[in-house]
C-alpha cells in the first residue's frame, strides 16, 4: 500500500536519491551519461566531460494528454550498447566526407505497479556531443499516444553566457540574437549557445524533427532549461506506437569553432531516402528580389510589377552573362494583388499573372543556359497549397524550373490547416507537428519532380538535409532583407552570431552581396563592402544569391569578381578562428577544384587577425586573391574602402587579416 | 492594395509610430493609462504613475485556434467612460466594508479590412491600480473562439527585483517564492510581485478567472512580461460570444504593505451569487491531518488508520473543551487503500471505511456542539468526483458538516476529464479552463448544501470568494505540512514572502500552530514559538486550523491559549511594516468584538521593530496580551524561549516588538 505521506514525500522532497542504472561514454572517453532512476521510479540522466560536470542530474518524461505520464514508478527492464563507426559522402555540403563516430546506450524502462506500459531512452554519445531521445516500442497498453509535454531538463551545470532568440513570438524565427547570462534566458528557440565560465562552448538543439513538434527551451531554476513542445491544435504531438521523438542534443567544444565544425546533427538524422539526387546543382543565383525589398517594385501586378516578362529577361540576361545558374522570380503568380496576407487561399500556383510569359521565360532561360528559380508563397494557407501542389510541381518540371523557394509568411500560431474539403479550419504553429508533416510532404511531392526546396519562414532546420537532401536551403533567421527595411537593420556581430547559433543547425539563404550597402530610403546597411563578400563563404548553403540589383553589380565589378568565383560546393571547412557574436574566420575547400576559401567578418570591432595558411594543401603554390577591407574602412565612416590584390602563398606562411568595423575579408586561394 | 513589403515592414519594423487613441485616469490622477493603435492597427496600452512611465508601451492582442488573430487592422470604433463608487460589505474577510473607486474607460475596436470582428478592451482605473480584460461582443462573424494565446503584454518600464514562483511544474501552486531581478524571471505563476529601482511596488495577477484558462507570464525581452494561459485538452480557452476574459490586474503601492491592503482583486469580482451565506461561520478547527504528515497515522485503513471512530472521538472532545467549532477527518472514506495516487476513479465520497462510524460521529460532534469537516481528496479524478460530488454534499448536510476540504493531488496536466460515460479520459491542468468550469460546479453543488468548500491543489485564487463566499478557503501554496516532511522545509522567510506574493490572491488554509516545532523525525521547524502564534494573524483565512496534535497543545498552554482567542473574521486589516520576504507586522480589529489582534513575523534575522499603537481606537483603554519571542530567542538554538505578558496600552503609545531569527509575535489587545 501506498501512503498519501510517501507520495505526497516523493513529490515535494527533492532532490531524492538516485542510483545511477546505466552508464556510457564517447568513443575517445571524453563524455560520459549517466542515467539514474530515484527512489520514486523517476528517471534523470547527466553528462560529464573530461570528469567535470557539464549537464547536472536533469528530469526525463513525458506528460500525456490521453494517459497517465511516464515520470514515477518506472525501472530499467533492459539495458544494450553498441559502437559504431562509419563515414559517409555527403551529395553536396560544407564537407564532403562526415564520420559518424559514437557508442550508444539503450535503456528500456518499465512501469512497476501500473500499466506495465514501456519507453526507452536512447543515448548517442559522441566525442563532441551527446544525442538522447524517447521511443515507444509496440505494446499492448499503449497505441495512440498524445503528448502534452516532453519532461525533458538539461540543467546546465556551471554558469554561463546564453546567445539565444524568443520562442511563440509574432516572427518566428527572424530576430537578433540576445547575449545574456543563462540565468536570464526565458523561452529560447534551439539551438541556444552557452559559454560556460570555463571556456566550455555548449549548444542544445535537436535532429531529426520529423512528424513532432519542434522543441523550445524555457529557463526553469538557475541553469535549468526545460523543453516546451511547440502547441498543436489538439495535442502538442500525437503519434501511434511504435515511434521515436526527434534526438534531443547537447554539442561541446573548448573553441567556438568546435561546434560549427560538428557534424553530430547530421549524424543522428536518418540517411538519404530520396536516391540519386544528382539533378539538384549547388549554384547561385539572383533575381527579382532585392528591388521588391526597396521597394522600387511590388510583388503585386501594376506598374511596379517586379515579375513582369521585360524585367525577368534583364535578369536572365545578366545571370547568363556572368555565369549564374538561377534567376528567382517573386510575384510571379496570381493572388498578390490585394490583402494577400489576409487571405493566402487566393493564391494561385499555377496560373502566372498577365503580364509574366511563364513558359516562355522558362524556354528563353533555358536558350541561356539558366533556370528559373519558382516561388510558393502560402501566406500560411497551407492546406491550400497542399491542394495545389502536386500539379504547381508538374509545372516547373515541365518547364525546367528545379528549385522553389516555398514561404510562409504570417504570424506565429496562424497557419491554417483544413483536414477535409469543407471541414473547419483551424490554426497551427510554424514550428509544431503539423508543419513539421507538411515540410515532409513538400520535400517528398518535390523529390518526385527533382525539385529543391528553399523555405522561407520554415521550421527550425535539425539536419533533415541528410534524410531529404532536397531541402537545400531556409530564410529561418533575420537575412539581409532586414538590412532594406529593418528597424534596426541587422548589426555588424549578426553574421558573427549566426555562425556559432542559427548556422548549427544548417544552411541559410541570407541573400548576401548587396555591394550598394544601402538599403530602402537609404538606410546604411552596417557592413563594409568586402564584408558582404565574405558573407558568402562564412555563412554555408549550397545555394547563394547575389542579391543587388544588376546595375549596383556593374558599378563593382572588382568586388563582383569574387560573388562570381566563389563555390557553393565544399571539400572541406575549418574554422580558423572566433568568438560567438565577436568575429569568425572560416576556410573551406572547393570541391571541385584544389582551390581554398577564406571568409572573415567582424562586429562592430576592428580587428587585425593572425591567421595561420595551415590548411592549405602541402607542397603547393596558391595565388591568394584578397578581397578586403582598405585603410580606414569602417561601415559606418568608410564602408567603400575596398582593396583587391593578389599574393603567392603557401602552407606554413600567415596572413595578417585588418577588419574594420561591421567588416570582413574574402580571399581565393587559387591552387596552381 | 496592400504590398507584401508594407507588410514586412509593418511586421518587423518595431517600434512602430502609435497613435493614442483614448485615455482614462484613476478618481485622484494618480493612475493614467493610455490606450494606443499603431499604423498597422495593433493594440497596445501604457500605464503611468503619477506622471512616470509604470508600465511601458505593451501589446495587446488574441491568437485564434479556429479564426484569424486579432492583432493588426484594427480600428477604435467606439469608447465610453464612467466612473463608479460603492463601498460594500463582505459577509467576511479581513475588512467588513470595501470601497470600489474607479474610472472606466470601454473601447471598441473592429477590424478594418477584414471581416469587420469586434474585439472591446475595457480598462478601469483605480487609485491603487488597474484592471483590464477583453470582451468579446456578440457579432455575425465571430461565434465560438478558441483561444490559443492571449498577446497580452505588461512591459514593466523601470529595472526591478520580483518575487515569483513557476508556472508549468510538477507540484502546481506547492513552491518557496524565488527572489531574482526581473530580467531573470522564466515563467511565473501570478500573482507576481516587483519593486522596481525607485521602490514601487506591483503586483501583476487576475481576477475573476471564470470559465478561463489561468494567465502565467513569461518574460520576453528586458522588462516585458507576457500572458501565457494555461494549456488545454484543446484550444486553451472555448467560449461562445459574447463573454469576457478575466481581469488583468496591476497594483501598485509606494510601501509593501500597500498591496496587501489593496481590495482591487475582490472589487474586479462580481457580488456575491449565492444570496445569504450566513450559514458559514468563520472559525478555527482541529482534526486528523498533522498526525498524518508525522507519519504517526494513516490516510489508508490499517493498524495505523487515523480516521477511526475513536480517534475522532478524542478530537472531537478536544475541540469541544478548547472551544474549536471544527473537526477534520482526512482518510475516512473508501478508496485510500493501495494505490490510490494512480488510480483516484476507486474513491468512493459517499462510503465511510469500515472502523470509522460517520454518523455516530456526527451525531455526536454535534451533542458537544461540534462539526465535523468533511475531506474530498480526488487524486485528479475530477470527471469521477463529478459525478459522486451531489449525493456527497447531501450526505454532507444531511450529518451537519458543512465545510469539506477537497483535494487535487496530482501532477500538473494530470487532471482526468471524461466527458461522456465511456468516452476517453483526457487530461488536463490544474489551472486550465477545464479546472476554473469544474471548481464552479463544486462550489454551486456545495452552497445549495449550505457547504463551504476549502480546496488543496486548487486553481489560483482571483477573489472569486466575492461571487461564490462558500470557497472560503485553499491550501494553494506551500504550508505546513511542509515543516513535517519538506526537503527543504520552509525557510523563516516563507510567511514573510506568502504576505507579499500569494497572499494578495486570498485567504489561505496554511494551517499554523504546531507549537512542538517539529516535524517527522524530529525535523526542526524554523519558527520560534510565538512565531506559530503569529501567523494566524499574519495570514488571512476564514478558517484556520490548530494543526498540532492535541497532546502537544497541552504541553503549551500558555501558547494555545492565543490560538483559542484568535478570531477568523474581521472589522479591519492595516499592515504596519514591512518587506517583501523580510517582515511584516499586520494588525487586524475583530469584526465581533472591540479588540484588536497584532502578527508579526520575520525572516531569519532578528529584529527590534518600533509598532505605534495608532490604529487602536481613540480614547479606549486595552490590555495587551503579548505572546512574544523571548531573549535569545532564534529557531535554530532557542526556538521554545517564549514569554506571555500583559501590558496596560492606548492609542499613542508605541510598542518595541523584538523577534528572534524565525520569530514572531501575536498580540491581543482586549478592549475594556
Amino acid at each position: 500500500m501506498r501512503s498519501y505521506l510517501s507520495i505526497l514525500l516523493l513529490a515535494f522532497a527533492l532532490p531524492a536519491h538516485a542510483d545511477t542504472v546505466a552508464e556510457v561514454s564517447s568513443p575517445d572517453g571524453t563524455l560520459k551519461v549517466e542515467v539514474d532512476v530515484n527512489g520514486e521510479g523517476r528517471l534523470g540522466y547527466s553528462v560529464s566531460r573530461k570528469g567535470e560536470p557539464l549537464i547536472g542530474y536533469s528530469r526525463l518524461g513525458m506528460n500525456l494528454r490521453n494517459g497517465r505520464e511516464f515520470l514515477r514508478g518506472l525501472k530499467l527492464d533492459t539495458k544494450a550498447t553498441r559502437s559504431f563507426d562509419e563515414t559517409w559522402e555527403q551529395p553536396w555540403g560544407e564537407r564532403r566526407f562526415v564520420r559518424n563516430h559514437y557508442n550508444e546506450l539503450r535503456t528500456g524502462f518499465v512501469e512497476g505497479d501500473r500499466d506495465h506500459r514501456r519507453l526507452d531512452i536512447v543515448f548517442r554519445v559522441f566525442d563532441d556531443g551527446v544525442g538522447f531521445r524517447y521511443e515507444f516500442p509496440k505494446q499492448p497498453r499503449l497505441d495512440e499516444v498524445q503528448i502534452q509535454q516532453e519532461l525533458t531538463e538539461f540543467a546546465i551545470a556551471q554558469p554561463a553566457t546564453a546567445w539565444w532568440i524568443p520562442a511563440y513570438e509574432w516572427n518566428r524565427e527572424e530576430y537578433l540574437y540576445t547575449k545574456t547570462p543563462l540565468s536570464e534566458v526565458g523561452t529560447a528557440q534551439t539551438p541556444i549557445t552557452l559559454r560556460t565560465e570555463k571556456g566550455t562552448h555548449i549548444a542544445i538543439h535537436e535532429a531529426a524533427l520529423v512528424d513532432y513538434a519542434g522543441m523550445n527551451l524555457a529557463k526553469g531554476e538557475g541553469g535549468r532549461l526545460r523543453a516546451s513542445l511547440t502547441p498543436g491544435s489538439v495535442a502538442n504531438v500525437v503519434r501511434r506506437a511504435p515511434f521515436a521523438t526527434p534526438w534531443r542534443t547537447i554539442q561541446v567544444a573548448d573553441r567556438a569553432g568546435g561546434l560549427v565544425e560538428s557534424s553530430l546533427i547530421l549524424n543522428l538524422n536518418e540517411p538519404n531516402k530520396l536516391g540519386d539526387v544528382s539533378w539538384f546543382k549547388p549554384s547561385k543565383y539572383v533575381g527579382v528580389w532585392w528591388s521588391l525589398h526597396l521597394d522600387q517594385q511590388t510583388w503585386g501586378t501594376g506598374p511596379k510589377h517586379g515579375a513582369t516578362t521585360e524585367n525577368t529577361k534583364r535578369y536572365i540576361d545578366f545571370a547568363a552573362k556572368h555565369g549564374f545558374r538561377g534567376v528567382l522570380v517573386e510575384g510571379w503568380n496570381v493572388g498578390w494583388d490585394g490583402d494577400w496576407f489576409a487571405n493566402g487561399w487566393n493564391f494561385d500556383f499555377r496560373k502566372p499573372t498577365p503580364d509574366y510569359d511563364l513558359e516562355g521565360l522558362a524556354a528563353y532561360a533555358k536558350s541561356k543556359g539558366v533556370h528559373l528559380i519558382g516561388h510558393h508563397e502560402t501566406a500560411c494557407a497551407v492546406s491550400h497549397y497542399e491542394r495545389q501542389m502536386d500539379e504547381a510541381f508538374a509545372l516547373f518540371e515541365k518547364l525546367g524550373i528545379d528549385a522553389v523557394k516555398t514561404g510562409y509568411v504570417c504570424d506565429a500560431g496562424q497557419i491554417e490547416r483544413q483536414d477535409e474539403t469543407n471541414g473547419p479550419v483551424v490554426r497551427e504553429w510554424h514550428e509544431g507537428q503539423f508543419m513539421s508533416n507538411h515540410h515532409t510532404r513538400v520535400l517528398e511531392a518535390a523529390a518526385k519532380r527533382h525539385i529543391a526546396i528553399d523555405a522561407h519562414e520554415p521550421i527550425k532546420d535539425t539536419g533533415l538535409r541528410r534524410t531529404y537532401p532536397n531541402w537545400v536551403s531556409r530564410e529561418g533567421a533575420r537575412g539581409q532583407e532586414f538590412n532594406a527595411w529593418g528597424n534596426p537593420p541587422n548589426p555588424p556581430e549578426h553574421e558573427p552570431n549566426l555562425i556559432f547559433t542559427r548556422m548549427l543547425a544548417g544552411p541559410m539563404d541570407f541573400t548576401p552581396g548587396v555591394v550598394s550597402l544601402k538599403g530602402r530610403g537609404g538606410q546604411v546597411i552596417q557592413n563594409t563592402l568586402a564584408r558582404q563578400l565574405a558573407d558568402y563563404v562564412v555563412l554555408y548553403s549550397p545555394i547563394h544569391m547575389a542579391a543587388d540589383l544588376p546595375e549596383h553589380y556593374e558599378q563593382h565589378m572588382d568586388a563582383f569578381q569574387f560573388i562570381k568565383d566563389v563555390p557553393t560546393d565544399w571539400q572541406d571547412t575549418r574554422v580558423v578562428n572566433g568568438e560567438v557574436g565577436d568575429y569568425a574566420t572560416i576556410v573551406r575547400k572547393d570541391r571541385n577544384s584544389e582551390d581554398w576559401y577564406l571568409g572573415s567578418v567582424t562586429d562592430e570591432e576592428a580587428r587585425t587577425l593572425q591567421v595561420p595558411l595551415s590548411f592549405l594543401d602541402a607542397g603547393r603554390a596558391y595565388t591568394a586573391q584578397i578581397y578586403r577591407d582598405g585603410d580606414g574602412a569602417d561601415w559606418k565612416t568608410s564602408p567603400f574602402a575596398f582593396v583587391r590584390e593578389e599574393r603567392a602563398v603557401k602552407r606554413g606562411d600567415t596572413l595578417t587579416l585588418k577588419l574594420g568595423s561591421g567588416g570582413g575579408a574574402a580571399i581565393r586561394f587559387v591552387a596552381k
